[in-house]
């Protein structure tokens, strides 16, 4: 933890996590046909960090007011933090298969379709992506006005499909086949910046605005929360390609330099490693004046500022 | 058309067809990235008959009284049916990978995989199916209570995930992969009922269900509409083992009796010719006294009596 924060973040992510893994095992409950059911399990259950789950919680939490009702905010946003993570998950079982990134391990582990053989891993996949919306949509409790209920699964899809996550895959894929990269330094930062904000950072960004707006927090306030949420999915992105270049090979449980080597384009050798860090710092001001805004309590935003600063000051 | 089908089934089919189409046109408009829309485009525009959207139209129609409303039950159930159709044409789309079924044709043109290739295929399959609820969220009219609409959204999941048509997909490989089929005749349709139910006849179950919720009906109603929907999805299949066997190749589009001598677990095969045919008059009556049951008017059932009729005595 660094010293510079007051609030203990270790303490609060090992609590919501705990939160959201019991909450994540009780919903994915081995059912018939139980292989598909082991292979969802195996890919939802299998750890990460939970800090997109965390993001929605957090968000809820800090429109929660008095403390008393921490827990209200929590029973309000746990099912949506679920089904992000349900497809956040998915996807990762998606890319990993042979027509995608062809990858045969996920966190140290097999992926999904080495153990469960590429038939069975695509229909969890898309299990998960209809199951995320069934548990958004039924077990969100009525203290929530149904009317953002709607608007809270309607955003979920569109940041999953072909405008979200599904479209930057695309993009991703439509770079990895250019022959050439553009040479202009904008029209680099121009593709880069669409990649991202559409295969990770739509789902960050909606994290974050759907704990407030579960919340029934205000249009200014959504706003915000959207805003800050768009930053933070790109400083966990500028983060990640400059971890890659100075990052340990122990704390980062990868071999630093893979993205540079090969020639991938990143933040990194996009703008070099100064300037990815000072717009890393920049980030962090603006999230931080974007939290002031909203006018909620320094107490209440304690957690989103903590996973601002996580996101661009940690180690791996 | 049947002489003794008072009512045009075939105008009526045709109208409603290209109200889904028109519409379907519409939500599929290219955007960014082209390639990904040109891919879900391609499948969900292919053609197809529209059965499961004309039964979700039909069964608002029903409930909407006189024929001044008939207009605002189709506004109503409109983005349902397009939702039931994207989820069907992206359930072939995944079904045609070669780490499933693996055809390289579907209805006569090349299947998806094999125009966009197996990366793409599988994304516009996942796009697809999140589209499908974005739509039915955001496009469905106000004049529809947003309970119902949650639990329509809800139930679309459901039908179309582990619990449903990829369950159903999950039991068809495991059958698939038996050794032995059981020899007892009721084993035998237990297993094979309970592929249908979810492959195929959840998400036709629900078109029926979902265009009467939408429109408000009754617990009462809903209950025989389920009924109905369950009724009309096992006598689609059943009649679709008939014409495997007795089906004509010039109007059936394909070569009768491939089922059969591969072998597979058919309701013909299970029962014989004789009991297959006696089973889909006892359904048909079945369906004819549930739709009576509703008390709505002979009229007002006209479309839903003629789907039946068309599940049960189609030849192709």
């Amino acid at each position: 933890m660094r010293a510079g924060l007051a609030f203990d973040f270790e303490t609060y992510h090992a609590h919501r996590r705990r939160l959201v893994e019991e909450r994540l095992l009780k919903l994915l409950e081995i059912a018939e046909p139980s292989r598909l059911y082991e292979s969802m399990r195996y890919s939802v259950l299998s750890g990460g960090k939970r800090i997109r789950a965390l993001l929605c919680l957090a968000a809820a939490e800090a429109f929660a007011g008095s403390s008393d009702s921490i827990a209200d905010a929590q029973a309000r946003a746990l099912s949506c933090a679920c089904a992000i993570e349900m497809i956040h998950a998915m996807s990762l079982i998606h890319d990993d298969l042979p027509c995608m990134d062809d990858d045969d391990f996920r966190r140290g582990s097999p992926s999904n379709h080495k153990v469960f053989g590429e038939a069975l891993a695509l229909l969890a996949g898309d299990a998960l992506l209809v199951y995320a919306n069934e548990i958004l949509l039924k077990e969100t409790p009525l203290s929530v006005d149904r009317q953002n209920l709607i608007l809270v699964a309607t955003k979920l899809s569109a940041a999953s499909g072909a405008a979200g996550m599904v479209g930057g895959q695309v993009w991703d894929m439509e770079m990895t086949g250019m022959k050439e990269i553009p040479v202009a330094e904008n029209e680099r930062a121009a593709l880069l910046n669409k990649i991202h904000k559409n295969k990770t950072g739509a789902l960050i960004s909606f994290s974050v605005w759907s704990g407030a707006c579960l919340m029934g927090a205000s249009a200014e306030a959504l706003e915000l929360m959207a805003e800050f949420g768009h930053l933070l999915g790109l400083s966990f992105q500028i983060a990640d390609d400059l971890l890659d270049v100075t990052g340990d090979i122990k704390t980062l449980g990868k071999t630093p330099g893979k993205d540079l080597a090969a020639g991938k384009l990143t933040w990194v050798s996009l703008y070099g490693l100064d300037t990815a860090r000072r717009k890393l710092d920049e980030l962090e001001e603006k999230g931080k004046s974007l939290l002031t805004k909203t006018g909620l309590s320094e107490s209440s935003l304690q957690p989103l500022r903590a996973l601002l600063a996580y996101a661009i000051h940690r180690s791996h």
